[in-house]
């Protein structure tokens, strides 16, 4: 009998799921995480943190401020990107809130999710209010999107494409398991947590483009902390919340596959499935930007010189993002055209290529309506082909076959710096994006991970 | 063509469901509510005031305490039943819990959601903060009442039976809709304010009796309040956050009857379709202990002298109350044996009855043994048949063919006054309900609904 094998069948036996989950949790040593998984955590977190000053400035962030601060408690927690400091709660709120409005935030492969988002903003609030080492924080990540991903794979693909917004509500077990690590939970209390958490699961795909999305992450957060907190003072959550016949996965799953809570567990890591977007469009629009870039670096592609550009891709491609002529970056951010553009004229695909400005320019307008778009059902989701003919006749081709940053061509640690570096001093000018990289990378050896979170505020803490 | 087929067809063409039910609720003037529904939500608040109180005590909302008043806001807010004072957000989700957490508040009879504990809290939680009228006040409680559970009928009965906490994933929507009336919203901000109550409804069956049932409820007051604050300051929510391809009624509904959302709008009340429990018991048991209490006045039955009693209904009371032997006064407030014996004894059937102590008691636990149960389909679940068989050979029998409480035989204002006194100097020795009933009655010509949620304060504020 295998190591598999024998882990499944003593859980199946002995205890029931959540339960079994719940145990791993409060078991697992940091020695049991393999060096792999470490670096992918800390990858995450970078990125995570990237995406959280990123979107700090976003109108729903703002809003929500306004709002919910003046109820706020002991204000001893960062806003990352901004100068307020507000209560744990808050603080865990509007960092989810900011990580996630830019949809630039890691992504989960197998679920689609963002487990960053919901899960590092919990834990780094709960951190500035008690002394927690790095390697803590890092080993109470690792778990925490552990947790939701196996839960979300439990009710993949069903429960996003049926109208579940995945990454809150699976998002929110993330949080409770991390901060019920921190807490050091008993195995009876972390299921507890689970059921806290199961009970404010919520969040649906109808309002993606609305800042109410942005509120159901941002509440994620929050409700992971809170499920862990009632959970350590003996607030009961049931035995068996996730798997039960009235449970998360049976309730927001159709026919769901519980065996994926427990399946490898301790032996597969969520967090090596776990991607990166080098851009900040949808996702489906990454292979034709890659190859565009390609082609540019690779030729000294003139853009005033094109005359026109054939995209062939899969059907998915025209029925999202077939845009000639885009409004605003947030259309643009969906447009196959300005993609296409910017990308020949400017050599990059960030932040900047899709603000408002970009999407006006006179030359980035001229060359949208020179792309054209072919859909071939027999080109995958995750491919394109590009070609550029020059006014000269010359032709151009590229095939790219996976996007860059899925997991064959993953973001390298440089391109995730210098998404980071984009985005931040985007969003904060000035921001000193150097100091705040060095200390990420770091996290491991800090021995109060408060003081990174002070470094990645508005005024360095 | 009717005015009602009128009001529908106009709404269907002109403009969404979200939108109409938002445009109502913005549109309605005090004039427009008919007297009957007024008295209905006097009726819904002093029963929901008693049971907040009732359940003040309870473990569930001692913990909730501890783990979140230190992260507490402003002190403005009165948590009932108790001494004392927290942020908006935190009153309305205490409140919440403690007038669920015995399962005595109303039932909105076709969605069996209790309405009250999530529309009231916010109201009155709201109205610590800002001044408002008894007259508003009763005004946006049956708005909001009318949103939920039409948004519930939507979903029905489905929802429920699938494993959605009914009370909690639909009760969201009511504070948000009275709220958003308090701050005079424009239609706009109301469809935002349910979009934003949309992303955050949640809650599972399965954890019906654990501490996590009670986060959900409370969760869903607080959550109504924080929609309606963030529309107003134009956080967007989407435009059709009910019936939106991915919007909540077809994503946790199955097959959702939208029309339910607008039917009648205006004409029909969905508080004329309250009902409350007399007794601190699972329904099933009602028509029971209506029959016990009947037989032992009409006969004064000496319980000494009983021989057998033999109960006959419906088959689910076997299956959901057939505990001759309940350990405590949970157990108790499911057993069949328990509330024949209580009620043919003690000729009551009140909280005092579901203590552990009474369930305890030599004569009771000897006359539970004594019980006996025949299940007949042909007895519904809203009748009971009882026969008492005394030991001088004399039988007695009673038929109740519709428990008390129900629509058919509602509660009296008298008995529900009587309910509120039981709980409320059970769980608050010295407490004033006297005091306290007479304000509520006269909710509506108060100038500072403030002064009426101070009386319902541990120490009268």
């Amino acid at each position: 009998m295998s190591t598999t094998e024998h882990h499944f069948r003593s859980a199946g036996e002995t205890e029931n799921l959540s339960a079994a989950l719940a145990r791993f949790v409060v078991d697992s040593r940091w020695e049991d995480i393999p060096t792999a998984v470490v670096r992918e955590a800390l990858r995450s977190i970078l990125n995570f943190a990237g995406c959280a000053i990123g979107g700090s400035q976003s109108q729903a962030v703002q809003r929500a401020l306004r709002v919910m601060a003046p109820y706020g408690g002991p204000p001893v927690a960062s806003v990352f990107g901004r100068t307020e400091r507000v209560d744990i709660f808050l603080a865990a709120c509007f960092n989810a809130m900011s990580a996630n409005v830019l949809t630039f935030d890691d992504t989960h492969v197998p679920t689609v999710m963002h487990p960053g988002s919901s899960v590092a903003p919990p834990l780094f609030a709960w951190a500035e209010e008690h002394r927690v080492s790095g390697q803590d924080f890092l080993h109470a990540f690792v778990l925490g999107v552990e947790v939701c991903c196996r839960i979300g794979r439990s009710i993949s693909p069903w429960h996003y494409s049926h109208g579940f917004l995945i990454t809150s509500t699976c998002g929110v077990f993330g949080g409770a398991a991390g901060v019920g690590k921190l807490l050091g939970l008993t195995a009876q209390q972390m299921t507890w947590a689970l059921g806290n958490a199961a009970n404010q699961a919520g969040g649906l795909v109808e309002t993606l483009p609305d800042m109410a999305k942005n509120l159901a992450v941002g509440q994620s957060a929050r409700g992971g902390l809170l499920a862990a907190l009632l959970a350590a003072a003996d607030f009961t959550g049931g035995e068996q919340p996730l798997e039960g016949r009235f449970g998360f996965a049976n309730v927001m799953g159709q026919q769901p596959d519980v065996s994926q809570l427990t399946a490898l567990l301790g032996e597969r890591w969520e967090l090596l499935e776990n991607a990166y977007k080098p851009y900040p469009t949808g996702v489906v629009l990454h292979p034709v930007i890659d190859a565009c870039l390609q082609l540019r670096n690779a030729h000294a592609l003139q853009a005033g010189e094109i005359a026109t550009v054939v995209v062939r891709g899969n059907p998915l491609l025209g029925e999202r993002a077939d845009r000639p002529a885009p409004c605003n970056g947030r259309e643009a951010s969906l447009s196959v055209q300005h993609c296409c553009a910017i990308a020949l004229l400017e050599g990059a695909a960030g932040l900047r290529q899709f603000t408002n400005a970009a999407v006006a320019q006179t030359a980035v307008v001229e060359l949208r309506q020179r792309v054209s778009l072919t859909a071939d059902p027999a080109v995958g989701v995750e491919e394109a082909h590009v070609e550029v003919r020059m006014a000269s006749g010359q032709r151009y081709t590229k095939h790219v076959p996976h996007l860059r940053g899925s997991l064959q061509c993953p973001m390298s640690d440089a391109e995730l710096e210098a998404k980071f570096v984009d985005q931040t001093t985007l969003s904060v000018p000035g921001f000193d994006a150097v100091q705040a990289i060095e200390a990420l990378w770091r996290l491991e050896s800090l021995d109060d991970v408060a003081v990174l979170a002070r470094l990645l505020t508005a005024d360095g803490g």
